[in-house]
């Protein structure tokens, strides 16, 4: 039989997450490719008591619940959110989801129309573009430098465009590693006052933050009359992925379609798991151990970049990452790091091609490193071989 | 700030699911609204040594995993749904979601464009028909009878409307509480294969049956080439509701697209879960917990069915079921149960209005009443409250 799709298959595409995945999962291939955290960092006797906890509070613990998400938890994130500035919020503009990835689906479902267009940092979130497209909504990318979105491009694009949303990962983004300055964060929320247009802030990263005393508010926390933010967040990096615990907060007449439109997709996330990630949040010093996770994050960083530095390969770029999981290498630009790549995995060591990350046309001479997977050993190691293959396809370019 | 929003949204409303959960938590009242298994007789033991066993397994159990789904789990699923007659499939063919609601999600995402028709039992479960909704599909209701849709009214509708799908609940169907005989079964699979249309059998309370000796085979184990029905099921009825765990399986070229439609929206499902799922299949003797269930869930029935021949009202009527969880009732004609609800709620005793299971306008006289999550001597008491309003409901209306 010949079966008949929605138009909407057209954006479907196995991601390169997912082919990621499978490489991490093929043995002795040293993966800088996932954007994982470290299983061995992972809190699991916190967790463990956490689950007892919720098992113990009865069997109404596993009956179906809101779709909202479990209110004391909604409080308690509340109450995070307020530490870093965002406070315009009560546990009603709160909504659990699995994963931040879902929060990005929902507001998609609710927000876009065919045709609709979101401005985006260039290159930006991969599986984000996949979720924008798989609604038909248009991506247009906004040039960016190490700071942030640049203000007059972004100008000239929300008035050209019209776009419904700006869709921005400014701490410690994925693919890039970079942080927005303050005065960037700040013109981007004053365009989208100026303009009527909404941000939807991705914060994944944010807490994995290298050196204290620099300070990179939340764009949700400028936007004081909480009208003109939406923000996500995930327990996924700061706790663990299996969870699949996101959550995101907003004006409240968005946050309720958004409820609305999940109940009709899943009628509520996994409670069991909410209940007891509440309870290592209560009982667990969640804080101490996201402390723990920065200390060895950062050595991890700074291992990779004394690689990096050993390597010197002309043509060579990067930013030093000030948080989150990720290098973003540029190269000189004869290399095609997606051809690159089955001769990398070859040689016993993996990354994501760049070009992947781009809205349209992508710099194929980028890559995306992850830090935070691999141990100490396997990054001195892994690097030597991508150092290897790097220098290796620079000559066979200059002596063909 | 005014926000704009995707036509989607027109589409989205606070469902009577939504609203019973809100009656069902306040308290005294006594409800057989929700669709709710009892939470008294959740396996919690088994469960919790499940968890506990998954938390042994390792520190990997907590990592991201795979979109399809926890592949021992799925292979489990592929042999208990063996054991009903659905053998055209491997473990390659399930995908795990979040609960089935999420596997008619994720099958309209990829299946409907706006407009495109899917044919559906009148009355039949509401949350469904809120999801082809949402993607803009229009639905149009087959007549039926207490032994499934009229062969002779699904065809003229399938030659007039050209439908992508046909929607079933076949076995112990929510609202209706009615079971398809053989015949009927056969007859919709063979008309979906002369006119090439795709069955959509939800397949949610099939395992809580009530009288052994009969045979309910899914549509799904008819379809022997296993090109024409897709089937599933989930983890909420038989063993927990809070895991949010369901499957679905049939064509691989339409799970494959699911699947990768499931990446965008949630990149997978609670993992943790999965696993733990996995062991109580293994170490749990799930299917003794399920006979009791149904011993269980029988006498309520039977209660329920004693309280409602004794009331005897002039004009009621209902079919028995012979599994599931619900009663299904016809009033005289001049009842509004939507109107009787709040007099109901306020004497101490809630149930769901039949209306808004009908595609376009529903009978106004019609209710649904949930046997399982009661205790026997709420059954008793709920049902004379019940009972005396409807009386009184008939008297108003005799004597104006």
């Amino acid at each position: 039989m010949k079966y008949a799709f929605s138009k909407r298959v057209r954006h479907l595409q196995s991601s390169a997450v997912r082919d990621i995945l499978k490489v991490v999962n093929q043995g002795n291939v040293i993966s800088f490719a996932g954007g994982l955290p470290d299983e061995e960092l992972f809190p699991i006797a916190g967790l463990q008591a956490a689950f007892e906890k919720t098992f113990a509070s009865g069997k109404k613990a596993l009956q179906y619940a809101e779709t909202e998400g479990y209110l004391p938890l909604r409080d308690v994130l509340i109450e995070r959110m307020k530490r870093k500035g965002i406070t315009s919020y009560s546990a009603n503009d709160v909504l659990v989801t699995t994963g931040s990835q879902q929060a990005i689906d929902l507001f998609s479902k609710v927000v876009f129309n065919p045709g609709d267009v979101i401005l985006a940092e260039n290159p930006t979130y991969l599986a984000a573009l996949q979720v924008f497209e798989s609604y038909e909504a248009h991506v247009i990318g906004v040039e960016s430098d190490e700071h942030g979105m640049i203000p007059e491009d972004l100008e000239e694009k929300v008035k050209r465009y019209r776009p419904k949303c700006i869709y921005v990962v400014p701490t410690f983004s994925n693919p890039t590693g970079k942080v927005w300055s303050m005065e960037r964060r700040q013109q981007l929320l004053a365009l989208a006052q100026k303009y009527h247009v909404i941000v939807f802030e991705d914060d994944p990263y944010g807490d994995i933050q290298f050196n204290k005393d620099e300070e990179y508010a939340p764009i949700a926390s400028l936007d004081k009359k909480g009208t003109h933010v939406l923000y996500t967040s995930t327990f996924s990096k700061t706790a663990v992925p299996a969870l699949r615990t996101g959550w995101i907060t907003g004006p409240y007449q968005i946050i309720r379609l958004m409820s609305q439109a999940k109940q009709a997709n899943d009628l509520h996330s996994n409670s069991l798991a909410q209940q007891a990630l509440y309870h290592l949040c209560m009982d667990y010093d969640l804080d101490g151990h996201i402390q723990m996770l920065i200390r060895e994050y950062d050595a991890r960083m700074k291992l990779m970049l004394g690689e990096l530095e050993k390597a010197n390969l002309p043509g060579m770029s990067y930013v030093v990452p000030k948080g989150g999981m990720f290098f973003w290498i540029e190269l000189d630009e004869s290399v095609d790091t997606t051809d690159m790549l089955a001769t990398a995995v070859e040689r016993g060591v993996a990354y994501v091609p760049g070009s992947p990350f781009y809205v349209g046309k992508g710099k194929e001479n980028t890559l995306r490193l992850n830090f935070t997977h691999s141990t100490p050993e396997k990054i001195e190691k892994g690097m030597k071989l991508l150092t290897e293959v790097l220098q290796e396809n620079r000559q066979e370019i200059i002596t063909p």
